[in-house]
Order: structure tokens, then C-alpha cells, then sequence
């Protein structure tokens, strides 16, 4: 079954947001067997939106939109919903009393623009938003069904886990769902063209029903393995399965991961299964491997904090590094970079240290170190690894190009 | 005059990837006055591709297509818009001694993959990408353009700034150019209902050319003004100048930006303009303060480093945090993140100093200090600052809206 998402927002076309709904939609309604045909994002205009719901529901079962829905005067997306499926806004109890609860202890918001919040269309299901104050609404026509969600991101997060997803799977559509399956692994040191004539006759032998892409992002591939499946196909995951495992060989020397896992997911669970430790010493990716190492819950179990060492002052004091080496090679080299991560995994009594050390640009570069010259070190309990990169692209490639490369060797460590 | 962007990959309909290519093209093409009417997201398939062609085509002058260039077999944009328009693929000696080159010291990319990227339909005007193999495409049909540009974020941006706008301003559409003008202000500490209400009347009397749209994230409301002028109207900016001083003066007491600025550019401009130079200490923001404050080019001139203290080890003997206090008040308290501010500002020798120390959540929280409980330090030359934080949320949001505050709390101080 087909689905269309429509964001509604004048912000989203002059470029002020970023859309980062649709990606999480689409994840979710894809467990369900739903595909997304298309995404359309519309400005805050009643014919513009008019003309985008009537075309999705001539094309799809299931519309969801997103946006639209707060108290101020630039959103309208309730008012022409309601007109569209020829309804009229009426007050609701339920909402009403929920914005009231949502706001006890914030008087200063329950003014009468927040009070337009708990008028709802008379002909459409309303659905609780759980930490906002914009309704869920779900409108019918002719057994199809569109989800009016808020554009918060977290609001519209809840509601597609807790309101929608339910509501979908109890409703008519539900008989209709098939089964998508997408699996992906990373790979790392070779590139795309060249590991896609190396996996070419697999690739072609694939069944029709399955469909491979290729995703590089700062020097690591993801392949991600899209299989379709009739809702009965109860050999489905085995038929993914196989092929996937054919894959994996196929590429086991630059293999770093079997599933779409952030690095410092997978390295957090490696650290977490030796119960280990870490720390970091960064200079030129200035703390990026420190907030993706905390970023998830749980991360204070093998995380215990990082120094980011600017200037050479910090290197020396703070990390211990050694004075001559700084003069003699300079900050970006094999001798610093190693010693900033002896020196904060002796500061933080880790196991394991990470350090990077490089010209993150755009100025700083010279003909011997130019830009894009970084020094990475992977420090485990017995030795320390050190690295030259020479990265090309601007200052945020370069750092998170270097903060992948060091993740992905800490990964080739830890599995060891 | 208007466009329209399609975004080209199974990867956005499925969540894999969340397009950031539209927001940068749309910022860009507004400046030379082209609104973007919509944006449409379609998958790797012909049919798919062509409907979208098509009705943007008929709706708007200048279409945008990202993705779909690559070398690999998902890749077929070229092949579609080639047919599509109603050409033949011819190889290229320009684009092949262009992509040979790119990769002189890359042989193992130089296969015939690759070569497929020198490949260009004869019924287009192919422009340079500079840093990639896929080739830029701009076909005309009835005097309306299609430019087909990579999906990789970077080999887009430099197209649409180097070879896109350029074109643009000198083809047969100029003529039609219109002057856009947004202008954006930053405001903090007021609910986005009550900021409405308070600024109704004036907003109420905008003229019918100008919007205003209200941008809440993480604590701050974005104010921005959007004004459609005819390109003649030597007056435009004047007008915005003067509606937009207006609304600054019924906002003055929250009023934290004129621009539509991050807030670490904003710190980094006044810092610099004081000679000034400033570090962090970070608990539960592990690092988000660091990563802003050298995330633009120059951060070395005022950012000295940081201290990422998850173990209260680290806040003892790294930062000199007074034991007794930690175990008597505890990590999450004003005495502790003064300390780690005063700390950090001692240690990396600066002039100003940010600290933070809180519950992030999930777990960690108790009844006295909940999740969301976070006390954040901005340490002046003269004075240390404290603010207990009450933020609601999960373990991101609420990172990410004590990052904003500590750094709105700090932009209040140097501003003084």
C-alpha cells in the first residue's frame, strides 16, 4: 500500500527549515508495510494546499501532512482541511481541557490564541497530541484517510507512534498492508564505483522483487537491500536473509557494520560488551567525537568525557604532551596526535582514547601540511595506532570525514 | 518568478537520507528573487520522474533536480531527462579529461563505471562540477529551463552558486527577476502565542506584500519578514528596514538577534570585536557548546577549548572542582557548575567561560532533580553567572535548548 506525505510551510521553501519529518515518517510507515510514493511540500496557501491533498488522495490510500497547525495568524492548514472535507470548527471538551492541563503552570500561554487550538472540524477524528497543543486530526473520504500531524518534530513524532500507526492498523486499510523489508551494511576503504563492479553479478541476479542503493556519506557505504513482499510471504526475512549474507561475504574485507548504525552506536555497544572505557582528545574536530559518543542514553556507562585542545597550551598542560615535540613537529603530526590520546586516557583513566589532530581549514594549510592533513590515534590498553589522513572538500567534510575515519578504526580494533 | 526543486532517490522515500539539498537551492534562488513554489521528492523511477517533470513544467518557469547522477545502477536521472527531452547520450572530452583528472591519484575509481559519467545527452548545455564526475545538465524547453544537479549536498551548492546563478542572470529569463527581500530577528524568554498578540496590531497593519512567520526552536522564536517587491522598486529595502525597526522596538526586552544568525556566530562576532577569548566546561551538553563555538572558520581567534566532565573525577581534578561540594550538593547544582566554569576559565587562561550540569535523561533523574533539571554558568571577567534550567523534553531537546540558553545568556552579557 502507497502513502504520500505533504508538508505544509512556508518556511520549508524559503529554506529556513529543514523537512527532517518525512525521513521519520517514512521509517515508520514503512514497518507497516506502507510505501512513501512521494513527498510534497506545500507553502502555507489554501489553494496550494487544496490543489496538493486532492492530487495525493487521487494517487494513495493514506495522506499524512505535517505543519500548519499552531496558533498564529500564518497557519491555516486546520481551517482548510475542515473546508476541503466540508466541515465547520466546533470547540472540544476533550482538547480544551488537555491544553488547559498542558499549560497549568504557564498562565502566560493560555491566552485566546491558544484558545483557537481547541476548535476542532466536526468531521474528522481527533486524536490526542500528548505534548503540544495542536490536534491530531483524521479526515475520510471514499475509504481513504488523511492525517492532519503538527510540524513539531517531537510532536509529530508521538503522534505517528502513538496515534497513528494504531489508528492505521485498526483501520479499513489495514487488510491492505504488505511487508517491506530494508537491511544495510557498511562498508568502509573502497570506492562506490569499484565495489559496484565487484558485487555486480549479484547484484544483477537479484529477484525482481528486490532493489539495491548505494549510500556514501564521509568515506564509508552504506548498501541498502530493499525487498517487497506480499503480507503472506512468510518466508520474506529468509529470502532478505540470504541474499544479505551472500552480500556480506562478498565484501567481508571492508565490511565495518551489518546494520544502518551510527559508528558510535556500534562502538558504544563493543566498549559496553568488553566494559570499557573512553575518552577523547580532539583539536581540529573540535568535540564532534565527543557529542556523537554521548549522544545516546547510556553513553555515561563507557563515556567519560573528552578535552578539546585548541591551542598548544592545552596540548602541553593539560594533555601532557611534550613541549619539543610540539616545536620540533608541530601540533598536526604522528608524535602529538599520539601523545593527546596517552595523555587523556591517562587524565580520565580510560581503557580507550581517541585523538585527532589536523587542518581543518580554511586557512592554516601550507605546502607541507595543507589543508585537509589530519592526524588521527586510536589508543587501546596496549598500544597506541596512529594514522595520516589527507581529506579533501571544507572545514565540516574534513572534521566529519575525520571523526568517521576514527571511529571506524576504533570499530576494526574493538572487533578484534 | 517561480521554481520548483525535485529531489531525486528511493533514499528520501524511505527515511534513509533527509534532504538538505532544498533549503540551501531555495535560500540561494530567493536571493535573485525566484520563489520556490514547491518541492516534490520522487523515487529512482522513470515514470515517476517524468509525471514530475512534466507538471512542474507546466507550472513554473525553472526546475531543480537533485540526485540520481551517480554511476551506479539506481542512477538513472540522466538517462530519463535525456529521453525525456528527447536526446541521445554522446561521450564527453570535456567531462572525461575533467573526471580523469579529478581522480589522477585514484586509478581504482577510473573503471567503467566511471566512465559512464562522461556520457552527456547531445540536447543539453553541460556545466563543470568542479569537485565531482556526475555532469551538470540544463535542457530548455519553450523558454523554460531544467538544471539537473548531484544529490551529494556539496557538489550541489557549488553548482548552484558557481554555474546555476550565473546562468540564470544571463538567460532570457533575467528579464523576470524579481526582488524578495526576508529579513529575520531573534527573540527569547516569551511564549510564541503571547508574542503574537503582543505584536497583533502591528502585524495586522502589514501591508499585503509583506508576511511575517513565527520560527520557535529550542527557547528562541525566529521573527521573519518576508517582503515581495516589484524588481523596480528602488524603495524595497526601505520599507522592509521600516517595518522591520517597528516590530524591533515592540519586541526590545526580548530581542537577542537582528539577524538571522546562529547564536555561536553571534558570540564569536562579539568576542571577537572585545579581543576577547572564552572556554567551555561541559557536563550533559557533552560537547554541543564545543562543536558550535569552532564550527565556523576563524573560532581559533576566541575558542581556546574545552572540557567535556561526564565523571566527577574529571570535575575534581581536571577542572579543580572542591570535592566536599560535589558530594555535598552534588554534580547538578549551582555550586559545582560555577566551579567547573571558574575552573575551565583558569585552566585554558580565557576571558569568559561556559559551564553546564544536568539531567538529560532518560534515566538519572530523582525526585528533587528530575530529568531536565540543568544548571548552566557563564563566567565573565568580573562574575560568574547561574541559572537553574526546568526544560522539558527528552535527552536531545534538552541538550540541545540548554546549549541555546547558555549561549543566549552569554550574547546578554557581552552585549552589555
Amino acid at each position: 500500500m502507497r502513502a504520500e506525505i505533504i508538508t505544509i510551510g512556508d518556511e520549508l521553501l524559503i529554506g529556513q527549515v529543514v523537512d527532517t519529518n518525512s525521513a521519520f515518517i517514512a521509517q515508520e510507515l514503512n514497518k507497516l508495510g506502507i510505501e512513501i510514493y512521494q513527498v510534497t511540500s506545500v507553502h502555507d496557501d489554501a489553494d496550494h494546499i487544496r490543489r496538493a491533498v486532492s492530487e495525493t488522495l487521487a494517487r494513495v490510500d493514506i495522506v499524512i501532512t505535517t505543519g500548519g497547525l499552531g496558533p498564529t495568524k500564518d497557519d491555516i492548514t486546520k481551517h482548510v482541511l475542515c473546508d476541503y472535507f466540508g466541515g465547520q470548527l466546533v470547540p472540544s471538551q476533550e482538547v480544551e481541557s488537555h491544553v488547559r492541563q498542558l499549560y497549568k503552570d504557564r498562565p502566560d500561554v493560555l491566552n485566546r490564541l491558544t484558545e483557537t487550538q481547541w476548535l476542532v472540524p466536526n468531521n474528522c477524528t481527533v486524536l490526542p497530541n500528548r505534548i503540544g497543543s495542536a490536534p491530531l486530526m483524521v479526515f475520510e473520504k471514499n475509504g481513504k484517510l488523511l492525517f492532519s500531524l503538527p510540524g513539531v518534530p517531537r510532536e509529530m513524532e508521538i503522534a505517528i507512534s502513538e496515534q497513528v500507526i494504531p489508528f492505521l492498523e485498526q483501520s479499513s486499510l489495514s487488510n491492505k498492508l504488505s511487508t517491506i523489508i530494508h537491511r544495510t551494511i557498511q562498508v568502509e576503504g573502497i570506492p562506490e564505483s569499484a565495489l559496484a563492479i565487484h558485487i555486480e553479478n549479484w547484484e544483477n541476479a537479484l529477484p525482481n522483487t528486490m532493489h539495491l542503493a548505494y549510500l556514501p556519506k564521509n568515506g564509508i557505504i552504506r548498501l541498502r537491500l530493499s525487498g517487497y513482499f506480499d503480507k503472506n510471504d512468510a518466508s520474506a526475512s529468509l529470502q532478505m536473509d540470504e541474499q544479505i549474507s551472500q552480500l556480506q561475504s562478498l565484501v567481508a574485507q571492508w565490511l565495518i557494520a551489518e546494520e544502518d548504525k551510527p559508528l558510535e552506536v556500534i562502538v558504544g555497544e563493543l566498549l559496553k560488551a568488553k566494559h570499557a572505557t573512553i575518552a577523547t582528545a580532539e583539536s581540529c574536530t573540535g568535540g564532534k567525537l565527543a557529542v556523537l559518543l554521548n549522544k545516546h542514553a547510556g553513553s555515561s556507562a563507557f563515556y567519560m568525557g573528552s578535552v578539546i585542545a585548541y591551542s598548544n597550551d592545552v596540548k602541553q598542560h593539560v594533555l601532557n604532551v611534550n613541549r619539543e615535540d610540539l616545536d620540533q613537529f608541530g601540533a598536526v603530526s604522528e608524535q602529538v596526535v599520539a601523545q593527546m590520546a596517552c595523555g587523556v586516557k591517562n587524565l580520565l583513566h580510560t581503557d580507550y582514547a581517541l585523538a585527532t589532530s589536523g587542518v581543518a581549514g580554511p586557512s592554516g594549510g601550507t605546502t607541507e601540511k595543507p589543508v585537509g592533513t589530519v592526524w588521527i590515534a586510536v589508543a587501546t590498553p596496549e598500544h597506541v595506532y596512529t594514522e595520516l589522513l589527507h581529506l579533501k572538500g571544507e572545514r565540516e567534510q574534513i572534521t566529519d570525514r575525520a571523526t568517521a575515519k576514527v571511529l571506524t578504526k576504533l570499530i576494526k580494533y574493538l572487533q578484534d
